[in-house]
């Protein structure tokens, strides 16, 4: 952890070194996706299932090694206990909710040269979303990946988890029925994400794949990106707080320790106005910290990331946050609203002392996929966007054209272009 | 030029090898764009200056050779004569207007539980805009790109553009005065955008890079997706015309050839309900080819990637382009809402026998930069989205948070995040 203040003498070089930071592997993993993809490319369900084998000891043999029945996971969902599935249940219809006022409306004007202008949004025919195996599979990643594209009307919703020596995760088979999974297979890694790309024997090519996983899955991504639509880069999540000393110790380590827990390359930031309240927070972070069965990542990512920024006047936050462009940006202040008409670049945004970031993990009904690594400076979170593409279309009779196309005809020309001049001229004559 | 019909008996073979057709190059160019990307990274001005030397033969030395003034530009627009400069004029003022139409509506409303959510959009700080040195260089293009950045609110909009022995483009230069360009450097391919990726001493780093380039461009962009918001990987263009017989040949030729004449791999198709107005268009195609000072590209993309399809009905025509998933899409019949009506994947469309794609290109205002080869599956013509990003929020008070937050706890300790559930539990007790 470290503690910097806009007072010191150092200040602007060390925080330029905290935005320029990268949590992020750097590891040169590249030639090894890209082998796997054209691997899965050429051969299909022979390379998946040699990958499977090798990567996740799992055999990938007779129809049900390779798929989770829709039978599966309504089982799984009926054994959940009564507040599990009540909870799973309210997380899905608030995500629902927030989603579903997303959805974009079409466009269809005539202008004043009557010139009829507009735009239709469509879903993709099929998404595919990578959901991880082992510790990192949330079934409430599950419901913020799947539940935008079932908003967004796609109507083929396919899910690619790894199941390490043929285990399952009962949540998410359960996460998988709530959110009316279409198809679930039991492969993972980039051979997964190419599977999804490229289509194989028995799985058919997606045009979207979104959802978290590690370096190899985002990588896979990366290099696929164009051949299918990709949400975005994950990397490391992180958190600031924003927090004057009015607020309880306890709430804002928690808040801190809420992201630091996920991962030792997560990072925690706190911006107050009172060295005094760091201190207290720094105390409670380290009480607490020893009290969490997630002690070992929550303290190896504040003991590397984490940072207590102490500024004059909290007038000071919006510009180093705007730097920052945090994932996560909580507002512990009596008027956040003030703070908040500042804030350029962020990904969520939480308002006020009893808006702690972990609601909004779950069930507040906003997504929880957030850009990261300050790229909240361009992009923007997991939405039915994702799942949707637009089409613009024009419609112009004579008249219409004869007013602007004299126009396409001299900057077809200039640019030359004849036989774009011709499709209007001819039309003219 | 291929001729195909639905009542062949292979059709569906010859057809699907039409759409699995990729006519973009698959040169392994990836490790000399990586080796650029990282020594522009490592040694900014002095890595540019070499690579411009070697490929554009231009020696970035003083200040003019960096940058093309801002009185250049303006001079470059008075330089214009009337017609041009009116033609201009008309088509930024049309894409501004359809663009403006685009900005996305901030959401801020109260649920039933009493909890707070919306979302803010807002846009990036600085963008950089590639444009082609060369033949390709587009004004048209330029506005199409920097228009949709100003109407965002982009406060800094940064151009690239290759400038081969020192040698300008009038046009581009007078397009980037029309369009308030803020800067304009002497650089181009995968070196200009790493430059904008990145930064240097001279070029400040941007966050969203849009624009048509070269192999190498497009390998960059792709190689930074992540690093910086990148529009979309584009490939050659490609043109579906969809008419019955009752159109002039000659106009549906000249709208084949606008899309052939721009690159011996940009790809023409008719779709048509009778097999001796497919033999007119050929003719027509043929005897206006031999015309065109573009003929060498007209004819090359014609013969290696032209198609003629006839179907026995147009009704069959909507299921063939859905596949096809067209860049631009003509219906040229008298009722084409019914076609469109049925049309799923298309970047943009031209309804009518007097919409000529040209229009689109030029003047009509949507955005000519469309996702190509197959990619309206799942992507968007450029639009003022691709300049700006959503910032979500979320704000409970106590009672809000004891309403939804019992929930929240449940699935926190379920995937084992205890820190998570602490910071709802602290501030409920």
């Amino acid at each position: 952890m470290q503690r910097l203040s806009t007072s010191d003498a150092d200040f602007e070089r060390k925080f330029a070194r905290l935005v320029d930071e990268r949590r992020e592997s750097e590891a040169d993993i590249a030639h090894t996706v890209s082998d796997i993809l054209a691997a899965v490319r050429q051969r299909g369900d022979a390379a998946l299932t040699e990958f499977t084998q090798r990567f996740d000891h799992h055999q990938l043999g007779k129809e049900d090694d390779w798929r989770i029945s829709a039978e599966s996971c309504a089982a799984a969902f009926d054994a959940l206990d009564t507040e599990l599935r009540e909870a799973l249940e309210l997380a899905a219809s608030r995500i629902r909710a927030y989603h579903a006022e997303q959805l974009p409306a079409d466009r269809d004007y005539t202008d004043e040269t009557g010139v009829r202008l507009g735009a239709k949004w469509r879903p993709v025919d099929a998404a595919g979303l990578y959901v991880p195996g082992g510790r990192a599979a949330y079934p409430s990643s599950l419901l913020m990946n799947a539940i935008p594209a079932k908003v967004a009307g796609v109507e083929r919703l396919v899910v690619t988890t790894p199941t390490p020596r043929g285990e399952t995760n009962p949540l998410v088979l359960a996460a998988a029925h709530l959110a009316g999974v279409d198809e679930l297979w039991r492969v993972g890694g980039a051979q997964a994400v190419a599977a999804l790309a490229y289509g194989t024997e028995r799985i058919s090519r997606v045009d979207v794949i979104t959802g978290p996983g590690n370096d190899y899955v985002a990588e896979a991504k990366r290099q696929l990106f164009g051949v299918v639509g990709i949400d975005m880069v994950a990397g490391p999540s992180e958190i600031l707080v924003i927090a004057d000393n009015k607020n309880d110790p306890d709430w804002i380590a928690a808040d801190l320790l809420s992201q630091a827990e996920h991962d030792p390359s997560s990072q925690s930031i706190l911006i107050t106005d009172d060295a005094t309240f760091a201190s207290e927070v720094e105390d409670a972070v380290d009480v607490q910290c020893s009290q969490l069965s997630t002690e070992k990542s929550a303290r190896a990512s504040w003991d590397a990331h984490g940072v207590l920024l102490v500024v004059k006047d909290l007038s000071e936050a919006p510009a180093l946050a705007n730097r920052l462009a945090a994932e996560h940006v909580e507002l512990a202040v009596d008027d956040p609203e003030a703070l908040f008409a500042q804030l350029r670049h962020a990904g969520s945004v939480f308002l006020g002392r009893h808006t702690p970031e972990a609601v909004g993990d779950y069930v507040a009904g906003p997504n929880h996929v957030l850009p990261t690594g300050r790229r909240a400076r361009f992009a923007s979170g997991l939405s039915v966007l994702d799942f949707m593409k637009r089409t613009s279309f024009i419609s112009l009779d004579k008249d219409s054209l004869s007013r602007i196309g004299p126009a396409a005809i001299a900057l077809a020309r200039v640019e030359g272009l004849p036989a774009h001049a011709n499709s209007v001229e001819f039309r003219l004559k």
